[in-house]
């Protein structure tokens, strides 16, 4: 029977497979959840998948044409229950039919800010227009507004303006005016409605988008939500994204209305959950990746792809909610946090902001973990930045039992030193299906640590019938058969400590190269910040033993989660914050590592475990040596 | 047989016609040109009329279908030689169906100003991004504008933004940046564009939108273009398409859509002509009456309607072309001139502009004459306006044989005051259909001269085959049946000079009042404008007469002809003039004649000719002293 490959979005999962199955029986077969509550008989409709290309799948059968609607079938969904698999193909999962839910860190560190949104709402009573005083509609309210507030001339769109007159009258000539930054005009409401004002912060993930949705009146958060980005069905990583829209015309505009409908459907859902109207979100603000922040902005993103990686952009943008299609008020401000450059975005310029890095005199570097790795360095008089090409592998991919942190994922392990008997944790205490990030890192710096593998990453000739021979590469075997929800083992190869070698070795060498040339060393720094939803749950240890951080007290690293949203947040609630990004773009110097002329022999250097001078990494040594003791 | 109205448009003459006739018949019948090449056999299709309303016409026939696109019959195209009247209604032919075109003095008086648009281009050599400088795209610009031409950090949308990687590598780093104001970016283009700049002036006339078409690089106006106002289809006058809006709730949208699309028409007919594109457009400016004004921006006019007349806003504005949908790129300003009041539109902000009165030292009357007719007292120092409610009779409504000034309108007359015979003189000198405003002022002007009416307006007891009764009603006989071009006479009606006398009183209501608040008697007046459509073709002399002109030396007067788009177009081409027109917008003072002490007495005054005080109109009484002389 022939074998195909079925990826399964957003987990990204790959599993081999007979071909002339079922979709909904590829996927129990490999642990993937999806929902079916008449068990598979065409008749409930909850298994639905979205399949874009869907040469590779069976027609469309009657019963999915009565339990789908038609501008679901035209969006490519299916019932996996009514889809057998022909070819090799990719299965999105959407939220609705999904069991088994990522986890992802959506919060993160916030620190006190003063509380001074640049969106506020001005009440004003307006004298009544008479043949003695016929000022223009416009002119009455400017002119109120400027004897009352001292708001002089805001700008005035010609949408707003458009039914201004209607507005004045509805209560009398009693009108609420909601003015940004005090110089444009956002709205006009009718009455006294200066008691709601609420702000929307977005923190576009690759993976994930989250936003906050904040009450401008006292800065609170009062709902968080979240949704996966939506699109991942053109491409896990950026560079697939970033192809994608240079492969056809429309496709950018397609990557942006994705992205900017799932925003609107977190704007909708938080409002609802709060109780207030859309319309009551005055200003959002919006931090993500370059890639991401390009995408969103339907800007053309592939010169951030190529060398020399340079964006369309940089500095803070404000933009028209309308401009972009945002279901709020057309003239609300859209503030697009700064990048620093192609690949330290707007997202890392949140986490500077939340960490609160260049404000403070404390020595400091700042880690957001992902393929692509931002490292900051510095303090209230000077940052560096740059960014490490660290990789997909920590996200599970070019792993052979690598997944994305899902219910079912391994994602702490820990090998006894001595009978190399291993215990792990899995999310949701599932049985096994595979391994994340933070697993991998535990299983090879475990291996490292009880000699299975040396300081090249090279499996040591053990005895043990843990370590076996697949294929002629030598394998770890971390869940036996018998332990695992899919029946077969579930293993770290001799390929995948490759990867998290050329990985962590990649942070290594960016954090080095930074450091050295901010003119400090690892005992200069006062703090570690691991930032973002990957960092969130790496255990600190760990990621000494492979040298992924330099070796500095554990007490001094600070896990601070997604402070990409909270930098956001603080943008959202304080002008005094937003000048200080303003400041920051500007400031942050970024340090091209490719063009560093240490970059070759510290790349290579970092490869070893820890590092290939070890007497860096003092309490490894110390760790090493009394393991052997120990044994 | 019954007898139905058809109202012809965007003549407005309305016809009685037997029921159950052809439309083109009872077209022809009444002088009223529609094209027809095949002589009514339905098979030509050129006689093409929009009919709104298709309740009282008979339904669509085959040929019509064959010879009609469905999106012409879905706009109410019917063909005139396939179209039954059933009852009353309302026919419009448009410009391809029309013979009889209308003449409008679509061109004015202009100033001599100092070419300085506020649109221009700048060339610039970016340098090429490497490793070593990877400034983003949008901050290389920048730099390069502020360092070479001292161009400080401009506004750039995010639609620019979109495209602008592309842009900037299309020529390889050679580029040309439009720039509104110095501060706003319009446009971005590949390689050297500087050698093409142009812009468009509008004026929205509320029978006619002219369009012109300038060279911004020389200040030369290439093409004037023009086309009838398509919301003339929802009312003649002003009041009757405000009503329209109140109406329903789409119809505000439904009438800016009209005169969007008009003017888009006319900006794609004007480069078409001259050979260039679209988007070498790079600024609007804008006039038209406050109406108009409100319409074209979508702004609810009601209110404008209404005591105390209140239009929302008259400062003057700048809206992003893509806010209004206009043809050109999104980005480009459309600059609208100022209004004074509700019934003081940017149209005669316009005159203003063009006159020059606010900058001369000369005391100055201006006149634009209309169904509402704006008034402009003053000199540098200081400037009254007012509106006058001169109604629609100049333009031939409420006139028993009035019409607007197209071919066969009879606009001049000369009576014999000894033997009242008669010559005339029509527009394309075909036979006479009616009477346009310059041909009745004529006619009421010499009747008086000659003695046939009284100072009120009576017509004294005289013996001449040309004084006639007509159910119960006096009317003089201007030209004999066998004359016209309808076979039936066309006279001027005991009801019709009653007509003028509202209308021309009105004028010289507003005038004496704007007059005497400034301080001025007539004999200060060094210059009278009449400016506007209607006012190009009066006889100074007939205005004397009847008074709707103060009785100063006919040298004095001048006719400046539609310096309403002249006025937008000094505004095109000269910042300075633009910075005068925000300037007179806050310094013309508007009078409000309606509560003014005077008004009453004034107006009943007025009501004779040419004043109830003959002894203000010297030159009159001489003029009929010579007549009694030679009779």
């Amino acid at each position: 029977m022939r074998k195909i490959t079925v990826q399964f979005e957003p987990e990204g999962r790959k599993v081999i497979a007979d071909q002339n199955q079922r979709i909904l029986d590829i996927a129990e077969e490999s642990g993937i959840g999806i929902r079916s509550e008449c068990g598979g008989k065409a008749t409930c409709g909850k298994c639905r998948v979205i399949i874009q290309d869907q040469s590779c799948v069976s027609e469309l059968i009657d019963a999915e044409k009565k339990l789908l609607s038609e501008s679901e079938i035209s969006e490519g969904y299916r019932l996996a229950c009514c889809t057998i698999a022909k070819g090799d193909l990719v299965v999105e999962i959407p939220e609705e039919g999904r069991i088994r839910v990522r986890r992802i860190q959506i919060t993160g560190m916030e620190r006190p800010v003063k509380l001074e949104p640049l969106v506020k709402k001005f009440h004003v009573f307006l004298p009544k227009p008479t043949l003695h005083d016929i000022r223009p509609d416009v002119e009455r309210l400017l002119e109120a507004l400027e004897s009352e507030y001292g708001i002089s001339e805001p700008e005035l769109s010609q949408r707003l303006l458009s039914n201004l007159p209607d507005v004045l009258r509805e209560k009398q000539w009693d009108v609420t005016a909601v003015v940004w930054n005090d110089k444009k005009l956002v709205a006009v409401e009718p009455g006294d409605a200066s008691n709601v004002l609420y702000g929307f912060a977005v923190d576009i993930g690759t993976s994930k988008i989250v936003g906050y949705l904040v009450n401008l009146l006292n800065g609170e958060t009062e709902e968080i939500v979240s949704v996966e980005n939506p699109q991942i069905a053109h491409g896990e990583d950026l560079m697939t994204r970033i192809s994608y829209t240079i492969e056809g015309e429309k496709n950018l505009q397609r990557l942006q209305k994705l992205v900017v409908g799932a925003i609107n459907s977190l704007i909708k859902q938080a409002c609802s959950s709060v109780g207030i109207a859309t319309k009551n979100i005055y200003e959002l603000t919006v931090v993500g990746n370059t890639a991401m922040h390009h995408f969103f902005l339907g800007i053309q993103p592939k010169y951030v792809s190529y060398t020399p990686y340079v964006p369309a952009v940089k500095s803070p943008l404000n933009v028209k909610a309308s401009d972009l299609n945002l279901a709020v008020e057309p003239e609300v401000n859209v503030y697009v946090l700064p990048c620093v450059a192609g690949f330290v975005g707007a997202d890392a310029v949140g986490d500077v902001i939340a960490s609160g890095i260049c404000e403070s005199k404390e020595r400091s570097l700042l880690i957001d973990v992902g393929t692509n790795t931002e490292v900051f360095v510095g303090n209230s008089e000077d940052v560096l930045s740059c960014s490490c090409a660290s990789g997909p592998a920590f996200e599970g991919a070019h792993i052979k039992y690598g997944m994305k942190a899902v219910t079912g994922a391994i994602e702490k392990i820990e090998i006894d030193s001595g009978s190399l008997e291993i215990s792990y944790k899995t999310i949701d205490n599932e049985p096994p299906v595979g391994i994340c990030g933070s697993g991998i890192l535990d299983g090879i710096a475990g291996l490292f640590r009880a000699g299975v593998i040396n300081n090249r990453g090279r499996f040591n000739k053990i005895d043990s019938e843990r370590l076996i021979q697949h294929n002629g590469q030598k394998e770890f075997v971390i869940a036996w058969g018998n332990e695992t929800a899919t029946g077969k083992a579930i293993t770290i190869t001799q390929a995948d400590i490759g990867e998290i070698q050329l990985s962590k070795g990649a942070i290594h060498t960016g954090v080095a190269i930074t450091l050295r040339r901010r003119g400090y060393t690892k005992e200069d720094l006062d703090r570690i910040y691991i930032a973002g939803a990957f960092g969130y749950h790496i255990d600190p240890l760990s990621a000494k033993i492979l040298g992924m951080l330099p070796d500095i007290p554990t007490e001094k690293i600070k896990f601070v989660g997604n402070t990409a949203i909270t930098g956001a947040k603080m943008c959202l609630t304080s002008k005094e914050t937003r000048e200080k990004a303003y400041a920051l773009s500007k400031k942050i110097r970024y340090v091209e590592l490719a063009v560093d002329p240490d970059f070759q022999k510290e790349f290579v250097n970092s490869m070893y475990i820890p590092y290939k001078q070890i007497e860096e990494y003092p309490s490894v040594i110390k760790l090493l040596s009394k393991e052997t003791k120990s044994e």
